[in-house]
C-alpha cells in the first residue's frame, strides 16, 4: 500500500544536507507506486510532534534541484533528543498519531549520532506500538564522528574549506612576516573529535608547508611544548600557522577556550581557543599574531563544497529511499571505501544500534608522535574527501537562492506542546 | 635609454595584489625598448634599501601568469614608512645608490595610503637628489579607503567573501534558531572605515534578509539601542545576524574589542569585537549566540575573488607601466566609475599628493538613519564591485600554486641595516 514519507533534518547543519534532501525527494518521485508525498518536518523531529509538516510535492522540480546548491537546513533543524520509549511513551504515541493522520509509513532522519539515536527509537515504534514504519537514519555531520561509515556527508566540504582557508591565510601571513605578523591561528570546529583540525594538513604541498602546528582535542595541550614548537617553526620558516580545534583541553581536562576567561568574567562564551592562544603567544613570546574563528562559516561554505562530499550527500539520500521501500527499518546508508590505491566508494546499510550515540574520534594511528600534527596515514584517508569543486550558481555576485514555497500541510490534530 | 624597473608590494596584502604584479610584469615585457628587467623588491621598500631584489625575468611566462590566481604577496610585503626626505636623507641616498647600481629608472609601489606616501617621497628623488626616476604608486587595499579612486583593488574580492559568507552563515543560523542559536556575529576588518562591514548588505535579496544589524566604525556604539535592535530582529525573523567592523568604538572613543579585556588581562589582543558582543548578548539578553572572526581569511580568499575586482587589479598594473614609460612621476592609476545605470569604469592618472595619507571613510550619505545599516545608495555603489566569479585552478582539492624560482639579483653594494 502506498504511504507518505516524513523527512527531517537534525542537529548542526552542513553545506550539503539540503543536497541529501534534494536527492531523497527526487528519488522518492521515482517510486510513486510505493511512496506518495514527502512531508518535511519543520525543525527536525519537532515537526513530527507538532504536526508541522511541509508538503514538498508543492515545490517545482527546479526548486527541489536547487537545494543541491543551498547551505543550511532548508526545513529547519533542532537539537532535541527523544527520551526512551518506555520513559516517555506519550511522545511516541503522538508520533504514531501524526503518522496515522498523514498516512506516513516512511521516516527519514538526517543527522549525526544523537539523531541516529532518535531514529533508532522511532524505528522501535513498529514493534512496540504496532504501527508499521520504515525508519532510516541518514548520515550528516561536519564533525565526521559517526561510527561504521567511512566518512560523513558534510565533512568533506568543511575539510575543503579549512584546507583552502589555511593555504590562503598562510600565504598572507608569510608575506607579512618580515616586519609584521609572525603567527596566524585558525580555530575550527570539532568539540570532541579532531577531524576538522586534521583536514588542515591537506593545505600542504610539502612537509614544511603550513599548518606548522595542529592542535587536536585528542591530545592534551602542553603549553611549553607548544611555545617551543612555535619558536622552532619561526626559526625555520619565518612564520608559524596554527590550526586549533575548539575542543583542545589542558591536563585538567578543561577546554582552553574556557579556562582563562571563565574565572575573570564569569561567562564562558567570550573565549574561543584562538583568542586564548593569541593572548598566550603575545604574553609569553611577544610575537605579533593574528587569529580567525571560522565557526558557522566552515559548515555553511557551500561555495567551496567538495564535489566528492556532495556526491556522498546525494547518494545517501537516494539509498535511504531504496532501503525504505525494500522494507528495511532501523538502518543507515553508510559510505564504504574500496580497497586499492584509487579512491572508490559505495553505499551499504548498517544497523543503527552500532551507530547511535557512538563517537568516532581521530585514531591515535593518525596522529604524529609529538601530538602537534597528523601523519601520512591521516592525509591518505582525508585527501579523497575534498576532491573536486561544485560551485553553486551566482547571481548579483552572491550565491543564487531559488525561492521555495514551503507550503504547510493542513493540520488534522490538536496542538502539541513540547 | 632602457632602464630596469623596481616593483614592490606594501602594507596588508590582498587576494589580488599578485594579479597586479602579474599584469605589470607582462605589460613591461611589451615595452622592451624602454623597460629592461622588472626587479621585485623583497618585502616592499625594504627590498630596495637592502638591495634584496628578485629578478622576475627568470620566471616562466606561465609562472607569471599563475600569479593571477595566487593570494598573499608573493614577493613579501612590509609595514615601513619612509621618513621625510629632509629628515632622513640617508635612506633616500641609499635608494639612489641601489637604483644606480641596478640601472633602475622606474619605481612601482603597490599599496594603500601609507604606501602612496612612500611612493610620493620616492618621486621627489628626481628633483631633490637629481636622479631621474618615474615613480608610480599602484592602489591596493581591502579597506577601500583610498581617496580619488572610485574603489581599491582587493576590496571587491573581500566584499564578495563577506557577502557570500554572511549569506551562507545566515542560512545556517536560520535553520538552528528554533531550538538553538538565535544570534550570529561576523567580525570583519576595517579598523577606521566601514566599507567591508557595509559590503555584507550585498548578502540581501530583500530588505528583511540578513544581516539585520551592521556595526560601522563611523557610528558610535550605543549598547541599549543595539540590544533593542537584536530583540526586534528576533521577534520579526526568529534570529538575528550581525556584521561588525573590528573598529567599532564606544562613546569614549575606545575600540569595543579592547574596552573590556584590557582591564582584566592587561593585554589588548585577546579581544575582538565579535567575542565582546557575544559576551554582551549572553549576559544582557541570555540568547544563545555564535560568532566568527574572518581576519586574514577575508583578504586572502582568492577562491571567491570578484572577477570585476580582479580586472581592476590587472588594469592598474598595466596602466602603471603605461604611465611610467610616458614619463609620468608621482601619480597613481585610479579607477573612475562611468555615469549611467550600467557599471562602466576606466583608469586615469591621479596625483599622489591628493592620495597620500588621506583616509576615505564610508560617507554619512551611505549610512541608515538609525546607524545600524547602510542604505540603497551604498548598495548601488558596492554592488558592481563583487560581480563575477574568477575561480583559481585546483589540484588535489586545494588551490593550485605554481612554483616560482624567486632568483635573487646579485648584490653589488655593501650591506644596509634598517
Amino acid at each position: 500500500m502506498k504511504k507518505n514519507a516524513f523527512y527531517a533534518q537534525s542537529g548542526g547543519v552542513t553545506s550539503v544536507i539540503n543536497a541529501t534532501a534534494s536527492a531523497l525527494i527526487l528519488e522518492a518521485k521515482k517510486h510513486k507506486t510505493k511512496i506518495g508525498k514527502v512531508y518535511a518536518g519543520k525543525n527536525g523531529i519537532l515537526g513530527a510532534l507538532r504536526e508541522d509538516l511541509i508538503d514538498t510535492s508543492k515545490e517545482s522540480i527546479s526548486a527541489i534541484k536547487s537545494l543541491k546548491e543551498r547551505p543550511g537546513g532548508v526545513f529547519g533543524s533542532c537539537r532535541l533528543k527523544l527520551k526512551d520509549l518506555n520513559k516517555n511513551k506519550k511522545e511516541y504515541k503522538r508520533l504514531v498519531e501524526v503518522f496515522k493522520a498523514h498516512n506516513i509509513g516512511y521516516f527519514f532522519y538526517n543527522g549525526g549520532n544523537d539523531s541516529a539515536d532518535t531514529a533508532y527509537k522511532v524505528s522501535q515504534i513498529s514493534k512496540e506500538l504496532d504501527y508499521p514504519i520504515n525508519c532510516i537514519a541518514i548520515p550528516k555531520t561536519v564533525d565526521n564522528d559517526l561510527a561504521v561509515t567511512d566518512c560523513c556527508p558534510g565533512f568533506g566540504s568543511a575539510a575543503k574549506y579549512i584546507a583552502t582557508s589555511t593555504l590562503e591565510a598562510s600565504l598572507d601571513v608569510e608575506s607579512m612576516s618580515e616586519t609584521s605578523t609572525k603567527v596566524f591561528i585558525l580555530e575550527v570546529m570539532g568539540r570532541h573529535a579532531g577531524w576538522m583540525a586534521a583536514s588542515s594538513a591537506l593545505a600542504r604541498s610539502s612537509n614544511n608547508d603550513a599548518p606548522h602546528i595542529i592542535l587536536l582535542p585528542e591530545v592534551v595541550f602542553n603549553q611549553q611544548k607548544f611555545l617551543n614548537k612555535i619558536k622552532s617553526a619561526i626559526k625555520k620558516n619565518g612564520f608559524c600557522v596554527i590550526v586549533a580545534s575548539e575542543g583542545v583541553k589542558n591536563a585538567k581536562g578543561n577546554f582552553l577556550a574556557e579556562s582563562d576567561t571563565r574565572d575573570s568574567f564569569g561567562h564562558t562564551q567570550l573565549g574561543g581557543v584562538a583568542p586564548y592562544l593569541s593572548s598566550l603567544i603575545t604574553k609569553k613570546l611577544k610575537l605579533k599574531n593574528h587569529w580567525s574563528v571560522s565557526d558557522y562559516l566552515q559548515r555553511s561554505a557551500r561555495h567551496i563544497a567538495s564535489k566528492t562530499d556532495l556526491q556522498h550527500a546525494e547518494a545517501v539520500g537516494i539509498h535511504a529511499v531504496k532501503y525504505a521501500i525494500k522494507g528495511m527499518n532501523g538502518v543507515m546508508p553508510v559510505i564504504i571505501r574500496g580497497k586499492g590505491p584509487r579512491y572508490t566508494w559505495k553505499i551499504q546499510p548498517a544497523s543503527l544500534l552500532k551507530i547511535a550515540n557512538v563517537e568516532k574520534k581521530l585514531p591515535k594511528s593518525f596522529i604524529s608522535k609529538d601530538g602537534f600534527n597528523v601523519n601520512l596515514k591521516a592525509v591518505r584517508y582525508l585527501q579523497p574527501l575534498i576532491i573536486g569543486e561544485a560551485y553553486p550558481k551566482f547571481c548579483n555576485g552572491i550565491p543564487k537562492l531559488e525561492k521555495l514555497k514551503l507550503v504547510n500541510v493542513k493540520k488534522k490534530l490538536s496542538k502539541w506542546e513540547v
